[in-house]
């Protein structure tokens, strides 16, 4: 397995939104390109509060999924060049590809200002930490566990 | 520490929505009674897609938070009776009854249907499960742990 | 009868809105502290242009109520500590602490920029005053009996 | 002075909504004919909660005025045909024929559902009547007078 | 026939927006006096790209028009004096004055930026021209007519 | 040059609504996916009155454009394979296959329902037809050259 070792961040996003081109102002669209290291390079499990993502593959192979709300389901699919496919606004989703070539994905994102909120982030990594009592009973592990999640992210 | 070990889901949620109450229909409003047993009961970290959150505490004390989304940076407060707390739309957020007696908090959500997701159900409880792949990849552990996570959700 | 007799205005609003709390801008939401004198002390009849008002009560007893608009009917409610009342966007509505003691109730608005116009006020007391022929055709009353409410507002 | 006192309620109003021309459904477009008696036929003071309005006189001519939030002040204009005249969103607003002949004006409203509050009727004619304590100190008024304001509503 | 033929733009616009009249800002309208010349003055087939047109005849008679989308479906009326119009948001439309008189017509436009396309003048008048493959397939014609047409728009 | 001259619609259109993917109502997207045949295939002058449109080429080089309302300026761009462009709101835009080969672009709309409107079916294909005298005015042509266009839609 090929990964992106050298970058835990995985996938490398570019951003294209209204700040850098004044045309897409009151659009209600932004977009992205994504471009991903040979097989096993991601991006992670994220939302995205402000916006709808349709992925479009570019090139490359990809796994890709997202998680419902209540209760949790999962909804995958297998993407090649040409696919096109629909992440709903507010939903945990990621992306895998799984193609021993670099791949590009574009993104449209259906807001002029997404944002973006990485879960392993905000959850293990936020400066300061979150209280560990909150954590250790939302995820029912012990604090050890939990300290090495955190030291990762 | 009390907690309530025997409801690993943690606070009891009453959502009070347009389908029980008519009139809030358009109103973009929604509300909900959130019950808290003594010291150490607490609501997950999660997020609401389509909802600001306006928390006030009506019986005890809670340590409440929410994270921003780039970079990750944590604001708490301790709250008590009659304190208002905003948690921003999109946004992970938490609270702990600090206090040891039964809590009540009520929240008004900006939407007439706020939608909740939990992110550790969402990321480790989902069915089927995400991909351990993406999992260990975004939270840089190895197979073992995430098991040990994805078994507890 | 206690009443606020030395402050004909009512109650005390204190509001905190976007300027002052920056980080309220573009979630639509507002809030207001509304303080009250003992027995007696009220809320003008008013309507809010742009907004919802969800009330909780932090201390003390009230009655309040709404108008809907066609035809005219009186929603009232007698709200003891920790009661919810929804006051719909545009209704005019009123509170009045029936308890011997300083009351106060918490609002939240849902909009940034919320607006008030106190009926009263705005019927009576415009500067300049509206043509006194529309208000005593619109009460059906003679022009003493204006001349007499016009003085007050 | 001749007036419609055979019709305490004054002018004669029209409304063309989405539920009878199904086309302007989505439209945010309603729209309402006005009739009016010779000289001293009147529109209340009232709101439209949920759309701005603006008249275009067809008829006669037009003494209209509305008043601004905080503080009230009063805006007014003598209008003929032909005349435009913006009503704002959730302002108390009125108009006066003060020509000796039927008049007509036209109102293009800003929603499909406007929705109408007459200002009397609604404080004074509600069903039940709103508890005089809260109208008498809200007009500085007296038990008796508020009495009388509220038998002719 | 008696035509503006001095002006081949056809009718006079007078647009009043929120950059002249502040007040409009946010109330999501503005207005537009059109004028037209004696018998034969038009208002060109053009689109409002952000907004309904509700016209209503101040002075002359007109022959107005609308086509809806999918399929093409004209709706023409002939309106007098006080008649009202819906031109819904994004058709294309067009007035002509057919008295042999100087006519007035109001338009209340539901946004505060309506801007205009007009469909001659962006088909065949744009700088740099339209590819004129592109034109020729689109109106099944030939060159040279095409010409023909772009040279005098 | 090989057109598809046996279809003068020009290229073909497949439109995936909410009505299809029962998932996408109330996401403020739609996507269709756009085949042409070799060179010389095109899609019409247009306009989308509700919606943005992001393309992306899949396969196939094209030469796109748009024109801005006023004064109207044409932009246009080739675009090949992996190509973004994107066509503003409710402006007139097209675009042109021009590779010799069967070419495919995928179209995402910023609204669940986005219409069309083709200007020369609009213009010169409405039923009943728009009135002769208000198209030859507004392309200042003479009727026998109108009567052609129009036998052509």
């Amino acid at each position: 397995i090929h990964s992106s070792s050298s970058n835990p961040v995985g996938s490398n996003v570019t951003l294209l939104l209204f700040d850098l081109l004044k045309g897409l102002n009151t659009l209600d669209i932004s977009l992205a390109r994504i471009d991903y290291a040979p097989y096993g390079d991601w991006n992670h499990p994220h939302t995205l509060p402000r916006a709808t993502d349709i992925l479009v593959v570019v090139k490359g192979t990809f796994h890709v999924g997202f998680v419902t709300s209540n209760p949790p389901k999962l909804f995958t699919k297998t993407l090649h060049v040409g696919y096109d496919f629909v992440f709903p606004i507010g939903l945990i989703h990621f992306q895998l590809n799984v193609a021993n070539i670099n791949a590009i994905a574009f993104a449209r994102l259906s807001s002029q200002n997404p944002d973006t909120i990485t879960i392993a982030n905000a959850g293990f990594g936020s400066n300061p930490a979150i209280n560990p009592y909150v954590l250790t009973k939302a995820l029912q592990v012990d604090k050890n566990l939990l300290d090495d999640l955190q030291s990762r992210s």
